[in-house]
């Protein structure tokens, strides 16, 4: 069998689940890592390749941008110029059709394969709300959240002035509405009324419930835990009360990079261009003979 | 907008959601509706198109076939020889693959395209399971099923000598076990001890756990109400415990013709050939303009 030579670029928080996640994977071969300092090479790195730029490594299938979300598009573009896939787990939802349009113009253009938004919200949980709708067309989703650390949250609260350490937790309320408890950690002088307020007024909490908890240690509280809990009452064709749900309780960076590690495996299969998870055929994530997957799962 | 053609082939329990789903559906036009007897119409039926042949219908894209398992073969290789595309809900778990190939030879020689098995399970389920596997690759899924009547188990009972009608409940006794529940309306001077010894020895129930329960009327336990309740406990790369769950309570019939709809509905975007529903790319299921879909689910 041909592996999938594989390389993971960045390696934070996501790169180190998502190594782990290539290296269980039976179909990928790790070509490398790349890292901003590439003479950084912790532990778990000892025996693989690790360098500071991906032209330096030899020939990539796909890269693994574990990169942050801000970063994404500049990157992607970069490496699909070099004729690699990439799968990347950008999650500002309301900006995934432009990346998407943006990327699709660099990977044609290299005969190369993007997978866009490749994590669990937006990723998996995409292809569940897109499922739903299929099943039944019209009614309301809901996509609960937690309990569980928001990243996204955390690092908000953290930039207030005051703030030395700060943990978001995304508390389900039910019906899509959700309730913020922020933990922080105060800078020496900090006023706590003051960090609340502002953390209150910042546009990631403005709409929300939001409390805000002072803690000696921040550091403390901190689980990767999360989950969802989806409902979707609807219609099939002219009948009502139509009932799914569906729920999980996972380690938020490992389910994010296995599931970019199964979206890699997909890329191999895509024409050149970019996608975003509901575009991919569900068994083309998975390793396997097709027929026995069909057999197996269908 | 230039609607999708359908034709509704067989009228029976299924056909009967089908028309109201494809009435539903904006972007479909139903052409017409194909029954052994073409003169008998049923009150919902008055107005439409029925005929006994679907070559005597006018421009036909998709025929949802809503006949019984045991003929979609040779009809579906029938109407894709037309150069129609089809649909079915084929539920016989072992013998897909084998129908996939066989349509799939008669699709390409008449550039038209085959989604089989699209009713729930197989059909939603199926896509159920390939994406809880993408999201943890090692663990075990167990597909629970009911409370809910089992058609093709309702059916083998009613073949049993002695039997007037009967109804078998499928029970959920967790990880993949089933209880069957029988109802039956025994025949004049059949012997109840006697049939429920051979409903236990048929190949349907041997298996299971089974309970028969003599009753005045089948008629009046008649529901159908189904639901299924998935799990899977998996390892996402080198982390175990990841936890996924999806469950739905739904009317049969309305979900396996809906979904049939859908699966009618992407056959539109699918190259010549015969295709289960996890080689469809999800999104392909829905209605709209593929941006606003992305920007409204992923």
């Amino acid at each position: 069998m041909t592996k999938i030579k594989a390389a993971i670029v960045g390696y934070g928080n996501i790169g180190r689940y998502a190594l782990e996640a290539v290296l269980a994977a039976e179909d990928f071969e790790l070509v490398g890592v790349v890292r901003r300092n590439g003479q950084d090479i912790p532990a778990e790195l000892v025996g693989h390749t690790v360098v500071d730029d991906i032209e330096k490594l030899g020939k990539v299938d796909v890269a693994l941008l574990c990169s942050p979300t801000r970063v994404i598009g500049d990157l992607a573009e970069k490496i699909l110029n070099l004729g690699i896939n990439t799968v990347d787990s950008f999650d500002v939802h309301s900006e995934i059709v432009a990346l998407k349009k943006r990327l699709d113009k660099a990977a044609k253009q290299r005969d190369s394969v993007a997978i866009v938004s490749a994590g669990w919200d937006p990723g998996s949980d995409s292809i569940m709300r897109a499922l739903m709708l299929a099943m039944a067309p019209k009614g309301v989703t809901y996509t609960n959240f937690g309990p569980g650390m928001s990243m996204g949250h955390s690092v908000a609260a953290k930039a207030i002035d005051g703030v030395k350490d700060a943990l978001s937790v995304t508390i389900p309320l039910g019906t899509g509405v959700h309730r913020r408890m922020v933990y922080v950690e105060l800078a020496a002088n900090a006023n706590f009324d003051e960090v609340a307020k502002a953390i209150k007024a910042d546009s990631y909490f403005a709409s929300d419930e939001t409390h805000i908890r002072q803690v000696d240690s921040v550091d403390a509280l901190k689980d990767v835990g999360h989950g969802v809990h989806m409902t979707h009452k609807g219609v099939s064709g002219a009948t009502h009360n139509q009932l799914f749900e569906y729920s999980m309780r996972i380690n938020n960076p490992a389910l994010t990079s296995q599931f970019m590690v199964s979206a890699a495996r997909a890329t191999m299969k895509q024409s050149p261009g970019a996608y975003t998870v509901i575009e991919i055929p569900p068994v083309n994530f998975l390793q396997g003979d097709l027929d026995n997957l069909i057999a197996k799962l269908v």
